[in-house]
């Protein structure tokens, strides 16, 4: 990373942390409380453009001082899929991706801890924003979806494969959300429960010698 | 292989991908619109045969110009089984088999490509072509499977083994269809799960140096 | 082994094997057959006792022969467990273990052969007697479970943890052949499916090079 | 460890490993039986909070004897979690994880033999205080999780994953019960399933020599 960026990157780091976390209050809260007024409403979808127009910003001006832009285009996919696609409303819940890096500055410098800290934090998020996004689609359309705490339910049966069948999503949006949880979240639980079990055998192991 | 095996191959390499490319348009297309007029129905059946002598005829050409013909068939079981069992119409499916690797070659040099870009269409075609197989053996047999959406959720939901059961298959074939789909989708999907959870742990690894 | 030991394993290898066949014949036959008749019903129940009776003997001679007595009963845990058990229907199917030895003898030499002859016969064995047994014990008690084709259907989805739950054992035996099946099903399945995505990894860098 | 540290632990090794399965009866008592009458329903409360004070006693002992208390409060996060919670009910139940480390005494000295013994014992203890749990939570709300059979069951298909969906829970103490036994549960079962897995391994690899 050139020095400019890098520069420009650590000044901006706390300002899109704290825009990520005002996007998930803006984002989740009228999920949450479906009887918020229009007003507030109206505030909230304010609220996600803005953050949405910092995130703009932030990756143009990073753009503009790399070295080789078309090689810092093909290295930040992700933030450029982020940018494109915010029409999409469950498409709009990638950016929280940069809380998981915030994130990770936090975990321990060990492997252990990363997986303890790191990887529990990427988990409970992708379950909390795979809820709210399953719920906003699936809110009024007849599916057995119709609470939070339904969605969270679903979203934990979900990322362990379990799928009681209890809860489902019915609407073509509900099930792309489920899809891209399914993706995720078997992957991110599948190392936190490898993880479990490595962490078991050592434990095994050692008590032998 | 011998030289005369390879120069046939690579003469033949595309007209194969193309005839297999209309081949799933003939397979599908029935199946998408159940509506289809007679007289298309009877030309996309036209077209399913005559793609499949077209396989025949190379299989028999290959065979001809191998230097040890027995070593041939037993190194290709599968093409012998494409050809063999067209009867079974979910069987004939099989023959896309031919499409992934047409795919390989598109694919970057590097493992990490290779995964992201062959298995990435492997996994698709895989569910794409389930769920016509089973929505074709399902359609007006009274089970929940009655749409091309339904196909594609419920084909999504058995690869990654969540299985909420608001959709499966009731009739024998549907439920063959459903085996094979699992024995093949539940393994690529693995393999592209673990991958990405190898890459997160390398991230998370990268990160702490 | 000692060699008297070798020997009789050797001369009572086929009889056995016969024996194992005649014994599943006999046990499947009567619960695939609901209305067989009462006299048919009572030849199977005697000659799964008969080839009770031949294991007993078999036992009985191999312990005799061993050199260390106490040491060859710890060496077969099964054998026993096989042979002291036979009064809880599902628990006489564990006789069929010596099935997959005698197919382990047929399957080639290298280790892909291996689990390509040994681990299908053996998933399709498991499959097989799983669906039996749970039929055996479903039938007329109410459950969705009723006929042979909704059994397999049912132990295919349960070996791979799909578990759609159109299907599912509502008895306290059914629930009990369930477990057995989840523990032995899914170690076998998971060994096809990793060693299918194994060779799909290594199709993958061998193209590379 | 430190000398005094070791001697007390040493000391009171049986006495809580007794007071721990009188806790384990003391819950599981009233749950299992529905009908108890009020003064045994007052006796297993009072023994449940004796059984509590024993292991307060216990660890402010241990935290006394220890030569840096801070790194003994770090070290030991599971016992001081057991201490505060025991107002959440089906948190209590992690004090069970003493009755693994006496359990893992006894197992043998060999990797396998510990697989064998520790973590079978393990998950049938996980299951069954899973199964206990979710009765409490479940029973007389409603849910299909009724009897202690059907508790069991549920618990057995949630472990493996499969998840058929006759049994769930719907209160959310229940739900919590299942997200507790999904994380430990799924990962000890893994465990057990890859040892298996890779022990047939070994027997096929085992053969070819």
């Amino acid at each position: 990373m050139p020095n400019r960026e890098r520069q420009w990157s650590k000044a901006l780091d706390i300002p899109l942390t704290v825009s990520t976390l005002i996007f998930l209050a803006a984002y989740a809260w009228p999920i949450l409380d479906p009887d918020l007024s229009r007003g507030w409403r109206q505030a909230c979808t304010t609220a996600v453009w803005a953050t949405w127009g910092l995130l703009g910003i932030d990756f143009g001006m990073r753009l503009y001082l790399a070295e080789d832009r078309r090689d810092f285009v093909r290295r930040h996919p992700l933030d450029l899929a982020v940018l494109i696609l915010p029409l999409l409303r469950p498409l709009r819940l990638l950016r929280l991706i940069t809380l998981l890096t915030a994130l990770n500055r936090y975990a321990g410098s060990s492997l252990r801890g990363k997986i303890g800290v790191y990887l529990t934090g990427s988990v409970s998020l992708i379950i909390f924003v795979g809820a709210l996004a399953v719920l906003d689609a699936e809110r009024g359309h007849g599916g057995p979806i119709q609470s939070f705490g339904d969605a969270l339910w679903w979203a934990c049966t979900t990322v362990t494969t379990v799928g009681y069948g209890d809860m489902y999503p019915v609407t073509a949006t509900g099930r792309l959300v489920a899809v891209f949880l399914m993706l995720g979240g078997i992957a991110t639980v599948g190392v936190v429960t490898a993880s479990f079990a490595t962490w078991l055998l050592d434990q095994i192991r050692e008590e032998k010698t």
